[in-house]
């Protein structure tokens, strides 16, 4: 007879290694507030710059730049935004096909959308819970024909133009292989560096490897603006297209209002980047904290029967953004009971998202086999990560 | 012979409208931080809910629905999300037309875009400098058929949706004809009151006389957030569906993440909405302050050949956002002389928008005759108008 999941245990190794002294409940992921924060912010305020011209904008790109090594940082109002417009720059129009994983945050298929193209969705591998390039590597040579250079779905006809690559709870995709994949099918290749800022692939930051990457800034990020995001591109003329798209296409003149294409309002106010500023000299710091409650962890649930700490690849250095338990294939039908018991503990834990194709808007949209994307879905537990803990 | 405009003259007025040992530039509307806007920051910063999530955002919603006494505010990242959400709302889908004033910020005509529906523009009137509701209803007389309940264009064959009347530079449009033409063709009225915070038609705030309203919070309006807006109605139903689908369309439970259909991530942070509450205690005190100031032009400018200073109509209350200064029609040449001359001076002074379909993205979408906004875009200019002027 199977035994159970020893539920009690978990809780324990759990409150082992959080903080001694800690206010219970416990969120999943909260803002750390503990540097400049005040001194930009009322900067800020005493300036009256707190709309969406001002000098922490250009500073706080400046920064983003210089922690990623990416050459340009366009600072925006969230990451969907930053999606939207990396997609909309890699040259995605109405009626395309975008490859995405089907696990991951809503925002990259809506973004996809928002373009009015569709989102054609792709498995993960377990060993970096993101998209599994051989897997797509072979999807592709079944379906994908080149035709006057472009990608084309040969089931429905619509041209394949990218591929976003997301870096899921921050541990890196397998770039590598993917990116020779891209290049073989003349994919654009972009990433979703929402949740892995300070994350690195083989030494080199994520969102480095795309020719258009999205950064996150939101309130369960690991630097916050409040609500905030960044598009990183090594290409200038792309920058800059992205600046000028994000600022309602407005051609610069000291007083005439004049746009010359259908813009968006997605800069981010002054405000929130003077926040950004304070938090981002804080990153080492965070980075550090998390990179340590992630190996509590690891040490306090080793010989717990049934959970496996999900340790980062060996090609990457993880910002370990939400920490994640995997239930072996036996358990997984515990995991609402164990979502219930920590929930109860004051524990803040999630499952995974509901995977796209499982949303009723996604429902329809061309995929491949997404065995692993149901098999993890099934007994991925994220766990408490705030740098703090 | 002509007399030269008086453009020393001008300037003098100007100045003499302005408060005495103000410090020179000036520009057009800035901020006032001048109340409790650093208290409320601080104590966000400190409770560390500086996100989606937090008091200030359902404080600042009660203050502006309390004092537009719409029933129901929901708060977002900016007026141009604000007006999409408007409109998807009102039930416009790809392929309608939406009525819009040839005469408005370009985030107007946006967002008619971003729902893939096409703008027709409408020509204003001199006495609001807004859309002319006596003009439209002649030109829907013309061009406007009912079938099935629906307003269709009978040269494009497309479903006309809706109209948005926005009020420019704070001065209400004429609304009771409007309600009325709207009602008679099927067409849901939408407010763009982006810039008529503290305006009133009729002892009644603009913002409430469409199906649903926008405003915004730029760091350029008289109640700024850095950067922000508002959706406003009195159909609890609208606001309801407004806030599900500007927070991603996420479905409400405990820990899943399931979203029921293609949503925004147009959430205002905690920490804007902290700076908006300050604001909002302020607004009766600024709505004073610009109506001073409007004042203070009115007399000065009294006399001057070639210009006539813009006065609220009378059915109206306005806010002044940013006051006006229309060149006579003979001196229409001179603009771009008194705007070089203001400049050079440290004023900041700018002319109308250009007119939507004079942009390039929109110059084949279809439209009634425009004489008034051509005559007005030709010879109007923007005076300094921030509060504390």
């Amino acid at each position: 007879m199977k035994k159970d999941l020893e539920i009690p245990a978990i809780i324990n190794a759990i409150k082992r290694s959080l903080s001694p002294g800690l206010k219970y409940p416990v969120g999943l992921h909260e803002p750390n507030i503990s540097g400049n924060e005040w001194n930009y912010v009322k900067d800020c305020l005493d300036s009256t710059w707190v709309s969406s011209v001002g000098k922490y904008v250009d500073k706080f790109e400046e920064m983003i730049a210089a922690f990623t090594g990416v050459k340009c940082a366009v600072a925006v109002v969230n990451g969907t935004a930053a999606l939207h417009i990396c997609l909309r720059l890699a040259g995605v129009e109405p009626g395309d096909e975008v490859l995405v994983p089907a696990l991951t945050f809503v925002a990259t298929a809506n973004a996809v959308s928002y373009c009015g193209a569709v989102p054609h969705f792709v498995d993960i591998e377990e060993y970096t819970l993101g998209l599994d390039p051989r897997k797509l590597e072979d999807h592709l040579q079944q379906v994908a024909v080149i035709r006057d250079g472009c990608c084309i779905n040969r089931y429905t006809g619509r041209k394949m133009k990218a591929v976003v690559a997301m870096h899921a709870f921050g541990h890196p995709v397998d770039l590598d292989p993917l990116v020779e994949t891209c290049r073989r099918f003349h994919l654009e290749l972009i990433e979703d560096a929402a949740e892995s800022l300070g994350s690195f692939y083989k030494e080199r930051h994520t969102g480095n490897w795309g020719v258009l990457s999205a950064l996150s800034f939101n309130g369960n990020k690991i630097v916050t603006t409040g609500g905030g995001g960044a598009i990183l591109t090594n290409n200038p003329e792309l920058a800059k297209k992205a600046k000028h798209l994000t600022t309602t296409a407005k051609v610069f003149h000291r007083w005439a209002y004049y746009h010359d294409q259908v813009g968006y309002n997605y800069r981010l106010p002054n405000i929130n980047a003077a926040l950004g500023c304070a938090q981002m000299e804080q990153l080492p710091k965070f980075l550090e904290q998390k990179r340590a409650l992630a190996e509590r962890y690891r040490q306090s649930f080793s010989g717990i029967r049934g959970i496996k700490f999900f340790n980062e690849p060996a090609f990457a250095r993880s910002n370990y953004w939400l920490n994640v338990l995997l239930l072996e294939d036996d358990y997984a039908d515990r995991r609402d009971a164990l979502l219930e018991a920590t929930h109860e503990a004051g524990i803040a834990t999630r499952p995974a998202w509901e995977a796209m194709h499982r949303l009723p808007m996604f429902k329809d949209c061309p995929r491949m086999d997404l065995s692993t994307v149901e098999n993890i879905t099934s007994r991925l537990i994220n766990l408490p990560s705030s740098s703090f803990l």
